[in-house]
């Protein structure tokens, strides 16, 4: 394992810090509860943390409407961009504002201005900021966003795209992807109660394991469970670090698996 | 004259758009004007703009609470540095929701993520985000932020100081720094009314002029007027770009300039 002990990615997954039915509308209570958890684990375990979260029904809405993720595709494209940028930012503001109110010493990451992508892909991000953040053991709090992309003009970052490139430069020795499922099911566990859950996806089941995962439901830019489970396999792969995709709406499960807890929900990891 | 024709520096002042008196007190109507004549000037030149703003009673709060400037002095500094940053991404998120509103495509540049300084000074920043974002005629808003410090730890990174580090590497053919008061004065003119304004600042008038500058005042982390007009004499000097501090609290005054008018304030430049 390559992974650099003691410091642990987590991501607020947006369809839990966010109603994704009502545009703009934040979980105040659940933002706070998962802050509590956060802080709480943080000071127990002494651990670094670096904290991602999605957008939920903030910048979806305009990703959506000027369909952000496609490039510039028209004139629209770059109000677009800005709207995007200031909704996931609007956002981001109300996460940070709840953990520096628990206590937790939590510092804003705005991948727009720092990250340039290719095709969607991370390909340059001066991370100097964010280690001598972690090092003070300050908590950076990236988001997912607009970027500025040198095939497409722009595009959508997911928080799993983000913690793909941190991950192989940064290589924590966890990361922790907080959902409102309990991880990854064979179907849609809200559609069908059939569904199983799968405990452990490696480089050996993933293929008779994707096909049954759905791509984007219609509010999800970001890709759905199919590009989240293949973006961690990949960071599982390249940083040799154990993924978990967990449910966080569930009081208490992220504050344990922060605590140490394992195989809650599905693990991804390379072998 | 090495500036790139086409590229304005704006700087909002922090005394202008809050209220330097009263915590965390923006200035709403004249931020929603500014951003009026802005996206109006914007329209009608067709030049390209990045647009910087102070933190004025936002980060200077915190900053001043946790001496934040002073870099890492005690436990608490930590804290100080979150809510520097908080702070002043607030300011910003209000001052990019007006420009958005107006018509502008403004996309926040957050510096504490991907500027990194050393004795206050930035040493670096990777600008393909902010070179992409003009290029797409989009608008980049920097501000006044907290930042990581190879040598304190942290420090503050004042507009003036953006603006040197970016005129340098951007070369904008000018720069407007928009205050309360018309321009640099002998003394202070909100306290005597015999103040004259200095028209001209250049390398040949400098020394006479700076010892009639006050410091910082009681609330201004960032130095005051003297340590801006040194910053924008240097930057002058480096760029070869005519900078002027002008009083942009009047209705109509950063429209104009932004149109082309000179010399209603005080023009900092080489010679």
């Amino acid at each position: 394992m390559g992974g650099r002990v003691g410091l642990i990615f987590v991501k607020l997954g947006g369809s839990v810090i966010t109603d994704k039915a009502k545009p703009f509308t934040e979980r105040e209570y659940v933002i706070k509860r998962l802050a509590r958890e956060i802080h709480s684990a943080h000071i127990h375990t002494g651990l670094r943390l670096l904290l991602g979260h999605g957008g939920g029904s903030y910048p979806h809405i305009p990703a959506n409407q000027y369909k952000t993720y496609l490039g510039l595709i028209g004139e629209d494209s770059r109000i677009g961009i800005a709207l995007v940028q200031d909704a996931a930012a609007r956002l981001n503001r109300i996460v940070v504002n709840a953990l520096i109110s628990e206590g937790e010493k939590a510092v804003s990451i705005q991948p727009s201005c720092a990250a340039v992508s290719r095709d969607g892909r991370i390909v340059s991000w001066d991370l100097r900021p964010i280690r001598l953040m972690l090092n003070l053991n300050l908590t950076p709090v990236p988001y997912g966003d607009v970027s500025m992309d040198l095939s497409t003009g722009c595009s959508i970052l997911s928080t799993e795209e983000l913690f793909r490139y941190l991950g192989l430069k940064l290589r924590p020795h966890r990361v922790i992807v907080g959902s409102d499922v309990d991880g990854v099911y064979n179907q849609d566990p809200k559609k069908n109660s059939a569904a199983q859950k799968i405990p452990l996806i490696t480089i050996e089941n993933v293929n008779s394991v994707l096909p049954s995962l759905g791509g984007a439901n219609n509010i999800d830019v970001t890709g759905g469970m199919r590009s989240k489970v293949l973006s961690l396999l990949e960071l599982a792969k390249m940083a040799g670090v154990e993924c978990e995709i967990l449910d966080i709406s569930k009081p208490g499960n992220l504050e344990d698996a922060l605590n140490g807890k394992k195989g809650v929900g599905t693990i991804i990891r390379k072998a």
